[in-house]
């Protein structure tokens, strides 16, 4: 079910770059869950490019709640989101129909779909249709925090610059939810601008490190063999455009450790068992232990540049060489933080009907 | 569905380390599809432990094919392998039932199973259940195989030293098909071997990276927005115990790459359509592109070692110490290497019937 | 997944009966389907209500395909269509929310979804859903169409009046294709009209029976256990509103047959396997055997009707009487036709794909 | 998912007549839930062949429970349960691959596994299936009845004689639960027994109508649109060998009444919702009422008779004639109510789980 994910509460999401309409259908959301539009646009306005970092293009990403929500709070049927797509400009990609950018979806699309695929801004493949998921994710953040359950993602890398480690969570995680450039240390936070924008004037792209924590989970989510915390997520996780890696707790660097050294002791601590350490992200045998669940994910550098760049006409058979004009990011880390939060939402809340 | 994966074809596993039996049952292959107990034999070797580097447990591993087969070839129904447990020793066990193991799945079990799982060697969590995962994944390589697919995998890094990166795959994976200690270059060979039985001589364990390459793939496997075949592959190898990230391509090295470094730029070869590089790993917008797939997953070192390690007593609520008895691997990478080429060859089947 | 059907091709179901917009989504369709607005709009005619014989609301029901679909052709990503509810007047049901009507659905929603579904006019559950599911039922019987596959429903009993079993089937769909009122022999559909008129006269409802032929089916569909056809068709045809049971080939009346009578014997036809009878409605084992697949629902009499019922008050919890003011049909057999081939065309495109 | 079925609870099948073994895996149950193996071995009795009306086949069901219970209780990890195929006779059988059986899967088999299917007995499409469904059933029903939930079958009609309705569904149950012939009026099973056995001596078969009550069940069971109570159980209750109808309630006989005949008005008792009437069968809207739950299936006349049928050679693609030797039963009905009341007790398990 290649768009719908999900196993108790499950996500459908469709619509095209430059179609009338995107949208996501959620449904087996519990009955009586607050939905707020407020924090909705809230949690847009995180996703949405900012200044001179992002793409120039203004998504004002004006959603309707058209079905599922009655009298401010879910029904329990399917809850359906739609956003227009106001500003459209389809002329500047459809030179691009025939000459795959390097680094897109364009050439394995039109393998996958014969040709057949929506060509204008990357069709259904565009990053735009993370605008509904990031919607949507608002709704399932809030109904976790009514359970004590907090999300946060700070960019732990990016242009070659780090941001500090996450230190005291219920801190790091108020001061995230209305950071419109998610760092903890606001001095890498301003060295990382920089960056950024140097990379930008270059005609160039950048990618980074998302890392994402989340306090409040109880032990026992996830499951042997298949659905286990760790791959459930990580397997929605690539569906962030840019995505090309997942770790948990100390992640690749466990490569490099003994097994004195990785694992995490346990001990009581007010009637509750809890780890010492937590190079484990809050895992054990793919479900959760209620430490903190910990994760990062690569993103790489925006595959459009300013650049020529060699490739192949799909018509004529030959190569070709494109430069690709219209607005594209320097660099999406920033925004891809609120959808990393909203995917991560939704994977626990249907983790948390599972139990 | 906790214990049964994919979408065409589906597999289901069950049973516990020590119980009388442990299985899996796969629905969905093509009718005609020949089954070589040889081969599934010779898959099985390459799990089995070897010599001192492995846990000393020794295990025959004999399988049945009870269903799904006949006159040597696939029925099209379920098929259904079975693997006697011959050499249970549950006793070593026993006296772990209180007192969770640091970085097993023994505290997350309880709280999830509420205290009714198999404490014995872990249970349905134990390693040996990725047995009837190889016996049917040679099932599923010889498939590929005949379509021109191969899957090879190599310990990248482990206890500190690298082997070589992959070469020409046509003669890494021939090698690698009969090698039991699965690295490309025999001195870094030597060296990890050395490493690990130093590691193993204190009492110690370690970890490493598997770095798998497969070739021969078309393009088109994989889909929007959330059946990537990055996502259902890490999906699927989270499963493998103790892996704990995953990554494709250049993976977290694209966080320092600019877009101009990273983008695989596509040309015109013999009439199809390649890449000059493979940043990617394979795969464009989560769908392959037809160059071979590359990605690599970090095995964190064994939880079960020799020293003393702080725990707590489930029943009394206390802290308590815990030393492991029995047998364990002080390096379980080299064995992971069968089981990941399994379940990676169960998606790419899965992926291909869905074309 | 509740509002979720089928494995290779999915169909998610959205909307209350006075929210702004119902719709489905439609996933994992070919691209390169034809969509023909044109077609689209006629069977969703024969689905609106005709004259006096149905509810007296108006619904023009226009629809909007938003995505999944360019230059008139599917492009194989989702494919969305949304229709607007221009006609509601929910002031009519409001006084229903605490009262549930016998034989609907208000006592169960209300229970299962705790006092938070939307009261208005059945809300989720009401039958102007199936407009969405015959909207995109146009295209999966276009799709059928164009592999030679037919699919036809007739009113076989209603009100007390019989129609004529089905005849020749080609000439028999290509009629009913275009009947307002769906049954073969005209006289029998005068006098059902009149047994219905009378049953509306008198401020009751009639139920009746509608047979379903498909023809140009390939052998083959359908799988063990539990995929059968009958299975998976029964499933969602038990979705259309009012349908209490559904039977296969001779059906119920199987019950008093031998088996030298039940049986259908083969025989070679033009090179081609054939049943000489088709008592098993061309299905055996759960699989399609290439013979016309029939099958039958029975739908119950609508349960809106003018005279006062006795109900419960759900504030209250005392007893009460409900008289239904507002719209409704006295008789739905008519409209469910259409909505049946939809669902029928979609289990069949399905399983096709799954073959 | 072919030989996997459920949402919550899952339960896989496998084997082949005349394999090995053949099982099931059911993967989701309950941790702490009992498995009375006496229970189990009571269940298969009552589905085993009995004295003269059935087949000669002696099936001793030697079940063994390989995975998922510890000490006498699920452990929450995947049940397994194996059934050893101790009395296979396979050269019955083999002189009919190549001349499918008149309704039988036998040709439809052929057609969809391209040959490759074990053509011994029936394979996979084999009744002796059904013992593995039966063995899990008996944990479901022991589960159902922990909770205050009661399954019972009788034989409605059988060769052309027909049973009591159902009285007092306490009595009714406990009399069926250790009936061998589940008739509810003595005479008229008598007269059951003569007709079938009338039947047999005739070299034919009989069909009949099973009818299953349900009390006991909470209101809110099943979820629209496509997860009502009467999809999801036509679904499996159409896996049952020879089904061909499923009605709910007064089922077909719907058609004839009028809305103020069928609905059933509700009232308050005791301080709970009641309906005066059962027409509908227990199910509203697809939900749960919390009035029993009411419905029929119809069993075809076995096909295996004794006289000599046409069918076709699929190797000579040319007409022929067969005679089926073997064992076979003259009426299936008093057998397939155990598998009846099994997969009853599995869909319910599941979607209580799902509240």
């Amino acid at each position: 079910m290649n768009n719908t994910f999900g196993t108790y509460i499950t996500l459908t999401l469709f619509g095209e770059s430059h179609g009338p309409e995107i949208g996501c259908v959620v449904d087996g959301l519990e009955p009586g869950l607050r939905v707020d539009e407020t924090y909705i646009a809230h949690r847009l306005s995180l996703r949405r490019p900012q200044s001179h970092f992002s793409t120039a293009r203004v998504e004002p990403d004006p959603f309707r709640v058209v079905s599922g929500v009655w009298q401010g709070r879910t029904t329990g049927t399917p809850l359906c989101i739609l956003i227009s797509n106001t500003d459209a400009r389809p002329g500047d990609y459809m030179n691009l129909a025939n000459t795959p950018r390097p680094g897109h979806a364009d050439y394995t699309g039109f393998v996958k779909y014969r040709g057949f695929a929506d060509p204008r801004g990357g069709g259904h493949f565009s990053g735009r249709l993370t605008a509904p998921l990031v919607a949507a994710g608002a709704i399932f953040q809030a109904a976790l925090r009514e359970r004590g359950i907090t999300i946060c993602t700070h960019i732990s890398r990016c242009a070659g610059i780090a941001d500090r480690p996450f230190g005291n969570l219920a801190e790091d995680s108020d001061f995230l939810e209305n950071a419109a450039f998610p760092v903890l240390d606001q001095d890498s936070g301003e060295r990382m601008k920089a960056a950024i924008l140097a990379v930008a004037q270059a005609g160039d792209s950048a990618g980074g490190v998302l890392e994402t924590a989340v306090f409040g989970l109880p032990a026992g989510l996830g499951a042997p063999w298949f659905d286990t915390v760790e791959g459930v997520l990580s397997h929605v996780l690539f569906s962030i455009p840019a995505v090309k890696g997942v770790e948990f707790g100390d992640g690749f660097a466990l490569a490099e450790l003994r097994g004195s050294q990785a694992n995490d002791a346990f001990r009581m601590e007010a009637g509750r068992v809890v780890a010492e350490t937590n190079h484990n992200g809050g895992v054990n045998g793919g479900i959760t232990n209620g430490m903190p669940l910990i994760f990062r994910t690569v993103v790489k550098p925006t595959p459009s540049i300013a650049a020529p760049q060699r490739t192949v006409n799909l018509s004529t058979k030959s190569n070709a060489e494109i430069t690709i004009e219209g607005r594209h990011d320097p660099c999406i880390v920033p925004r891809a933080r609120a959808v990393q939060d909203a995917v991560t939402a939704f994977v626990l809340l249907d983790l948390l009907k599972g139990i």
